[in-house]
């Protein structure tokens, strides 16, 4: 029986020492504020954005949600970023993708001030994952996946490890954080010849494939350590990983469940990336 | 007893098509030019520079070194480095690495043309290697190990390839690459636990760890396509391998020796960046 990596407990544990950090800096002053960039109301895009603000208040810090119609055009969007980029009461931005199909998102991506780009958007931030450079920011995903094993001690290094998805908002980034932390990364996608034998030998297994329980029992090692990254509704309508969890359960040392698993941890790390922003515009500390 | 894949015999196959793109170019009045900025005066830096220098001259294009002293100041290289971006007789830019110690290497990435840097010094293009993103310039000895397989006619899709090595100018740009067609990569390094037992594995394995001779047959799978990118000096003061090349080639289907491996294709594959950075400069093709 697997210990259940509750990724509420961690949000938990990290709130504490958020509202610390954020407390030290109103102190001196400065309050940490995180802008939202959405264009259009995808529901995904709100419910996301409903928990965002949630945590911003919760540890003490500020939001602000710039809206702009589905139909907004290029230039008047990139006239809105740029607005929050010169803003100096904002410290984080964070633009909603994807943009509507007649948007471009390249301009975007090489606008923004890498230093208030908290989900790693820009290129600069991109390319300080991909050198082990833990000076940007890494996507808060990914990085969320990094906050589950530290917070239940499990150590990646010389871990064999296996990322199942090579995304760049989860797989790649996630595979470089792990490298960073020497683990024996193995990264596989849906062109891997042996899938259910590359997992089974994984002593950490990471699903995030996007794609409703495909890891199952048979593609799991005895003791491992099992981490669902997907988001998926299943036939009933329900939500659901990209690990059949009933089925791995038994087999994993440790497992994270979905709901209530990664996903609750990314807007932590989210919070934690807007404190660092304004730490470092500020040059308060 | 393996296939011995030389990589002058691929170097040999890309100036003919290097030649041709070369003429095309000229004959519609671009003279495509490679720019080396080398401060001091490195052996190891000034044998690449004989190398590349004469790749260009065989494939019909121009080059050009830009010494400057060993104790040139930073304001004096990054004023060089400047004028060789604003000059638009130069295509491509290489600047040798790593610097003299009182030199700071971060601003020179940050200041080098996207378009000119053939061999990815710019986060522009370190982002996009990352990406998956081929409009840009990946290492270019991270790239000679990709033409070396598609010489031979290896492709490494859903195999399993396990690369030795983390480096930014190797390894980790290289699992991008291989990534991008669609195998199933296995990073390693140092703190690896099972080393020998995760390159057994691979179906494709690449050394790239910069130890002479790490790389023995009972590392080595029967069958495996073997690939070295290390260049060491042995006990006696023989040029080698990262792979024990004696012990490893009967159990290998191919294999690169070393020297006339993998390190013999790394000019062209310089020499084919500088052609792509003139036909996207002068918008000739």
């Amino acid at each position: 029986m697997g210990t259940v990596m509750l990724g509420t407990e961690v949000a938990k544990a990290m709130k504490e020492r958020l509202i610390q950090r954020a407390e030290a800096m109103k102190e001196k002053g400065v309050m940490p504020k995180l802008a939202i960039l959405r264009v259009g109301a995808r529901p995904d895009d709100l419910s996301y954005e409903r928990g965002a603000k949630k945590r911003m208040e919760l540890t003490g810090m500020a939001s602000q949600v710039v809206e702009l119609p589905e139909d907004v055009s290029q230039k008047k969007l990139e006239e809105t970023l740029e607005a929050l980029n010169r803003d100096t009461s904002v410290h984080g931005i964070l633009v909603f993708r994807p943009l509507p199909g007649h948007l471009d998102e390249e301009p975007l991506k090489q606008m923004i001030d890498p230093v208030k780009d908290v989900d790693c958007m820009s290129p600069v931030n991109m390319a300080k994952v991909f050198a082990g450079d833990d000076s940007g920011y890494a996507p808060c995903t990914a990085e969320a996946v990094m906050e589950m094993l530290d917070h239940y001690g499990i150590d990646p290094e010389g871990k064999k490890v296996t990322v199942v998805g090579r995304s760049m908002v989860v797989g790649k980034p996630l595979a470089m954080l792990l490298l960073k932390r020497h683990a024996t990364v193995t990264t596989c996608h849906t062109r891997t010849a042996d899938l259910a034998g590359t997992c089974r030998q994984a002593q950490i297994l990471v699903a995030a494939a996007g794609k409703a329980k495909m890891v199952t029992a048979d593609m799991t090692g005895e003791g491992a350590v099992v981490l669902d990254v997907g988001i998926n509704v299943d036939e009933e309508g329900n939500l659901c990983g990209d690990v059949d969890f009933e089925a791995v359960e038994p087999k994993a040392s440790f497992i994270s469940p979905v709901p209530r698993g990664v996903g609750s941890v990314t807007t932590s790390v989210l919070a934690g990336h807007v404190l660092r922003a304004a730490e470092s515009i500020s040059g308060v500390k």
